[in-house]
């Protein structure tokens, strides 16, 4: 009987080229999909929501696959996670609805950003945070946050070479800053996201926080609809997809 | 004139053969060297207190070097992290007096060693942490940590391949056990370890948790000087050399 199987995905970016399957080089999806095909002993092939940069993170990446296969559907985390490398796991593997897709039914995704404001780059955790070197002013970048929220036209903050878009009007529900010490960590939810757009917006808001820009600036940002206008790409390895909703079906 | 330098350096083990220098590998001490030699236009070689294994990190290992050259001490820091592999840098670089040793004036060291006692390796965390799958019993670990308190003959916990010492006898000042959730971290301190003592401890340690062996059998283990009636290693990449305290010689 044909199932169809929802798997939860964390990954440490930096060990990838991204997650979208490419030829010659290893990716999450590509890691993936290997492990799986041995295990249901055939080519498995599995549609991602997001399809992630290069050292970018996944604490919550959501695909799914179907097919006719013997392996017990609660077997399949445990069993793939021995055969994958390391830097890539299956937290969760679930039978969902045949009709069930990950890209058509997201609802919305929660991205996480970690900045830490020092000179020094603890070699630790230079993998998993973007150091910046400036001092932050964390009110003026919360401050700036308030004008990403809602729906807006982002042509400002997507970068080109991502694949084509119907729209560029995005809403973005939330956008929370903390900060704990040296450490500013950033949660964005959204219903989508454009190509590069996170790490568009954390640059910009970054620049606000060192005082290159105002907060207000924010405004003229998303209304020029101009890429030249917003501030810099955040370095990858401070983004972490961090949790993907879906639309309601009891899944 | 001549100076001496203390360097106060972190690494993440993931990235190098260990510490010690060596032909045709990257190592920590030898990637530290290379660029000390560039910014004192002259061969360097510096000298560390411990010579950490391949996987095993540092967040406060001590080297020192010394001679003539023109770099101010207050700027070796910077100038090096900027040329450094940025998974080993320079916490801080300073003066000491020219007797100053790292090896022969240290008085005791802290090493720290991070479990996570879990079924799923989470792969952000797997270069980071030991897993541990078997659920332990915390209660008995620091039950058993008690036999390793004061000064033993550590022969048992000795891996062979190290370098030959003149005495197996070392002093363990504290070590204690503290659980957060999953997440299991033993911090201990001592006048010295052997070959991979700290590893073999744990190991043991760990076996305790898993109920194979009862705490009181490392009284025994301790007395017999038999690495055969130790548990196995921990694996490298739990453990972090945290801190090394010197002789006082208001350095």
């Amino acid at each position: 009987m044909r199932r169809n199987i929802l798997l939860k995905i964390q990954y440490d970016g930096s060990a990838f080229h991204g997650w979208q399957r490419q030829p010659n080089v290893i990716t999450a999806q590509g890691e993936v999909e290997r492990v799986l095909s041995i295990l249901c002993n055939q080519e498995i092939r599995i549609i991602g929501t997001s399809r992630t940069d290069k050292g970018v993170h996944a604490l919550g990446q959501i695909a799914n696959f179907s097919g006719e296969f013997s392996i017990p559907t609660e077997n399949i985390a445990r069993a793939a996670n021995k055969l994958l490398n390391q830097a890539v796991q299956i937290l969760e593997a679930r039978e969902v609805p045949l009709e069930f897709h990950s890209m058509s039914y997201t609802k919305n995704k929660t991205y996480r950003y970690e900045i830490v404001n020092s000179s020094y780059k603890n070699p630790i955790h230079r993998n998993f945070v973007y150091y910046v070197e400036k001092p932050l002013n964390v009110v003026k970048m919360k401050e700036a946050s308030k004008y990403i929220l809602g729906t807006h036209d982002f042509k400002a903050f997507q970068a080109s070479g991502g694949q084509e878009v119907e729209t560029t009007v995005r809403t973005v529900n939330s956008i929370e800053i903390f900060q704990d010490g040296d450490r500013i960590s950033t949660e964005i939810n959204g219903d989508g996201f454009l190509y590069k757009m996170v790490r568009n917006i954390m640059g910009t808001l970054i620049e606000v926080g060192y005082g290159k820009r105002e907060p207000q600036e924010l405004r003229d940002i998303i209304l020029s609809c101009d890429r030249k206008n917003a501030g810099h790409t955040a370095e990858p390895q401070g983004l972490y997809l961090k949790e993907i909703f879906h639309k309601d079906m009891n899944i």
